[in-house]
């Protein structure tokens, strides 16, 4: 049933780029992270790979199997989310378009699903233990429903603060939670259920961060496949995407390269990253990579005191930008996209908020954008607000 | 922006068959109303309309619009949601297939937004002074998220007792709610709306009661055509879908009616209605389709005491059936369900367990299944399980 792509050759360093061998990474190029400088690999594919068929029949991820590690995996209805156009939104805010794409519409209700549909399927096929994920929400909910369907055993490591729907959808799948009041504590126990007890991680555990299993991230190219395919956002200048440790940045960038490579895009638009409080905006204005950048937030789908390389990467390739938004605009831009038919999570309407900082920032402004709307609103309760 | 369909020439009776003008009907046809046997009308449309594209391009409802009442309308990204295959539990149950189809990918989380998106269009186009809902969960979010895009004012009858995620998502759009504890007293509020405040409604205030807005119900015979547009599912014996008065129930009748006629489908399957105790089921085996069968349930999106002509006829006309299912075991398949990867609301759920009672049923068990999976697990409070 699980079938890796015979066109996949191996891994390489998106930081030095070395070639490595098919395997796993969880922490990332093997090289690099000898040197403290850790970066994230991607699959590399033969140049015979079929190009991606655009727009074509079927529904889904499965539409971009022959382009993705697992080319057959067990599918929960992931992928082809809608894009929706906002011409009122576009026109309070002096621009020419804004669309929003709804993550939300994945089967756990947001784009953690194409990660874990190709990680799962790594997991199981390679035999691990089981898989376990250090997670507030999303990444948790979703890598337990595919392990779930998997039949593969999954521990979500957590804090106590953790909303309880998520905690919720989590319980219901039968995985096991364990709580622990410290970030860096939940890595400790991730690492060490990956190095000694044979788990597949499915988030990072290392200080400095790397990105998540370069398998799973993979799957984030088909929302750039998707953004390619949809005509009438084509010429769109910027995409804003709500970003911790910049997986989704990287999956979009990579989709989009793919499609500059194929010729259906002529260039890419400027990715820009939204964040709770300055972290990569302090790198990308020449602060340590490796460095820490705590803050506190209400966003805390895109929390956390870290940067990734390939966050910087993805954004320095595309000319691109890192905009930090305070929660008191998050939780007002929140109740402005839920006043336009579209009730997300704080973390997703913070994409707006970021918008708008991008539209004062100065120097060009963009004339139109779309946002990725990453989870939908039911995720936290309401109690969580204020 | 908006626009009627051309082909649209009126609405006819299911019941009497009598035709009626292009008009709003929300007390179902005037004829049999006035005879005390209330019964929804369906838009009629010539026979110069075009038939259905299969698997066309495009996404979402848009895709089936020259075959919708409203042919322009502003979509928030509602249909084309993912059919599952589930071959592992259909091995569980002895089946040689069971599929699922998860409207919770739906923009506000479930079915109700393939009609709200029409029933929206039309109040808007008809000038009506606003929208208002009697809902104690999904057509309320649903109403109040379509009416926000659309700049319409809406009001959402409840009971105190609605879940709080759902309340908050009905009152981020700006909505306004009502409390009232007495379901009836909830119809007198709506029926006042209509008749004296030019509000329409999406739902149903007489008693005995009438399907919905027939603008907006024809909206769910889009769920009908993505059916019968997959090929995986083209045998399918039975489809289970979880019903209060039945407006999906005979959306997906319809759709599939219309895929019948285009020589899509050679016949239609089986439409058997999940309830949360014996309703239309008494009504099947001989009992007054104007009475009350009042019962208290978990299952709140399928509550009420009340049966439609529209839900008899569709069960009727496929020789389908009508299910009760106990909470107590519709809330351990919604367990089932989770542990399969799919974390849906209870009244959801419960389409597994009325497939169970279809087949310790007796004569005829079917061999292959589709369940209607309305709506995804984040609705429901924890609370509200116990
Ligand atoms: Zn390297
Ligand atoms: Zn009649």
């Amino acid at each position: 049933m699980l079938k890796i792509n015979q066109h996949l050759t191996g891994f390489q360093c998106i930081r030095c780029e070395e070639l490595h061998p098919i395997h796993d990474y969880h922490e990332g190029c093997p090289k690099c992270q000898a040197q403290h400088r850790p970066a994230s690999v991607v699959p590399v594919y033969d140049k015979t790979m079929p190009d991606v068929v655009w727009s074509g029949s079927g529904r889904g991820m499965r539409r971009f199997s022959h382009r993705l590690p697992y080319c057959s995996f067990e599918s929960l209805g992931e992928g082809d989310t809608p894009i929706v156009d906002l011409p009122r939104l576009a026109g309070e805010l002096g621009m020419d378009r804004l669309s929003i794409k709804l993550e939300g519409a994945n089967p756990t209700g947001s784009h953690k699903d194409r990660m874990s549909v190709q990680f799962v399927a790594r997991a199981k096929d390679r035999g691990a233990h089981g898989v376990v994920a250090a997670s507030s929400g999303n990444a948790g909910a979703s890598v337990a429903a595919y392990a779930a369907a998997a039949g593969l055993p999954c521990i979500i490591v957590t804090t106590p603060a953790i909303s309880p729907p998520w905690r919720r959808a989590i319980e219901m799948t039968g995985a096991e939670i364990i709580y622990t009041e410290d970030s860096l504590e939940r890595w400790a126990i991730v690492r060490r259920m990956v190095r000694d007890e044979g788990y597949a991680s499915a988030t990072n555990y290392l200080d400095p961060p790397v990105g998540s299993d370069p398998w799973g991230v993979d799957g984030y190219k088909t929302l750039g496949y998707e953004l390619a395919e949809d005509e009438a956002t084509a010429d769109i200048e910027a995409i804003l995407v709500p970003t911790a440790r910049g997986d989704l940045l990287w999956g979009i960038y990579q989709g989009l390269a793919d499609a500059v490579s194929a010729g259906r895009r002529s260039s890419q638009p400027r990715l820009v990253a939204v964040e709770p409080f300055p972290r990569l905006e302090k790198v990308l204005a020449g602060q340590d990579l490796r460095s820490h950048y705590p803050g506190r937030s209400l966003l805390v789908s895109i929390g956390g005191a870290t940067v990734t390389f390939q966050s910087w990467l993805a954004v320095t390739k595309t000319r691109g930008a890192a905009v930090s938004v305070a929660e008191e605009l998050a939780l007002a831009d929140q109740r402005v996209l839920a006043r336009h038919g579209l009730f997300l999570e704080l973390s997703a309407a913070a994409s707006l908020t970021g918008l708008r900082r991008l539209l004062q920032g100065g120097d060009q402004p963009p004339r139109s954008a779309l946002l990725i709307a990453t989870s939908h609103g039911y995720k936290e309760s309401a109690g969580h607000e204020v």
